[in-house]
């Protein structure tokens, strides 16, 4: 029964987000809806509790914090800090959008960590914040996971994208197969402690978090390359 | 409004089929309102005509006709028509199943052409026809034609697989991948005579359409090898 309450409410909050998945309101709507009713931050806990590495993390509870996108702005170009900044003013990204979450216990913490830094996943990825963009890290969370919060915000995503934008499905395909295969290749970037990391070259990190943007790259324009139609088939 | 109707059909397709995917009536309906809501097979014939190969595709309209299943079992091992015979006893398959549809006009012939060969594209793609099979199956089509109609069944399923089987969206995503890639690099699959190619050999018919399925299942083994998680995060 308790089951069946759950997946109503996550359906309910993904049938919103298909309606509107342009409102910022209705993803974060679907991400609470889907932390809450699949307990997911309680369950990640539990077994992220298991693995030496990532308890250390839930003790030590690593933050982002404000970010100060004029500091940044001034470090040496090519590091993560200032890709940032260029990434963020270009983009018009405001970080104070996202809330910076209390996070007084372990559950909360998992929460607050993967909100304050969704922005910098995208700036590791190389993902742009366009609707295919966010489709394809959503992938990327999911490979890197195996859990509910992504999945449903990229199912919801997918089907809002069918109904409202469908040419936009053929785009957002390769970047779907992006994020599922740098997600599984590369290390986890949950629970990294980034400000220290904001000063050193995007390009090393990269590499320290198999993180192997050309490799995928390649593969896509690869399987791209030689695509047959000279009209694409309606049917 | 035209439109605003037309998305409404498919989207109570869409959500009949999320409540039972497992019935095949429901996946027909999905299919059919597909078709019908998006005018699939007349804007196909449209833009096929474009294209000599297929137009002549159209004007031909090669069947497949009947499946003798005793017949094809009689071909040597490897062929195309013995190996198709060996996976439908295997997996307790009916080619009759699969309704023979009439095909008097180009648009009626799109239509019948695809339900007759769909369990071929499973043997040709190597696809099995489990819920995750179906899925990579309908990510093949889908990069093979950028078509509404096998995008709308496979979000519909991944919808489905989230809410109710959710534990299958990790095996299923691998196969996703796998759809898109060798569907992107293949020849066309639609419009084959496939009738003239039952006593040839499954390999050799691969490589004629570039269906590279070694290098395809190579690159997903290569992502999957250096997952490097002891416990799956579930956050």
């Amino acid at each position: 029964m308790q089951h069946v309450i759950k997946t109503i409410r996550v359906s309910r909050a993904v049938l919103a987000m298909i309606r509107d998945a342009n409102d910022p309101d209705r993803v974060f709507d679907l991400i609470e809806a889907l932390f809450a009713s699949t307990d997911a931050a309680r369950k990640a806990v539990e077994r992220m509790s298991r693995d030496p590495e990532l308890a250390r993390v839930l003790r030590e509870r690593p933050r982002l914090g404000r970010i100060d996108l004029e500091e940044l702005g001034r470090l040496p170009e090519g590091t993560l800090g200032r890709t940032f900044a260029d990434h963020a003013r270009r983009t018009g990204l405001d970080p104070s959008v996202l809330p910076v979450q209390e996070a007084p216990d372990a559950a909360s913490y998992v929460k607050a960590h993967l909100f304050e830094t969704h922005d910098l996943w995208h700036v590791m990825t190389g993902f742009p914040t366009t609707s295919e963009g966010e489709l394809g890290l959503q992938a990327f969370y999911f490979a890197q996971s195996g859990s509910r919060v992504p999945m449903g915000v990229f199912v919801a995503g997918l089907c809002f994208t069918f109904l409202n934008n469908f040419e936009l499905c053929e785009v957002a395909m390769p970047q779907v197969v992006r994020g599922w295969l740098l997600g599984r290749r590369a290390r986890r970037l949950f629970g990294t402690d980034w400000k220290t990391l904001l000063d050193k070259p995007l390009e090393e990190i990269r590499a320290t978090f198999s993180l192997e943007l050309d490799k995928v790259d390649a593969i896509l324009r690869e399987f791209e390359r030689t695509r047959p139609f000279a009209v694409t088939v309606q049917a």
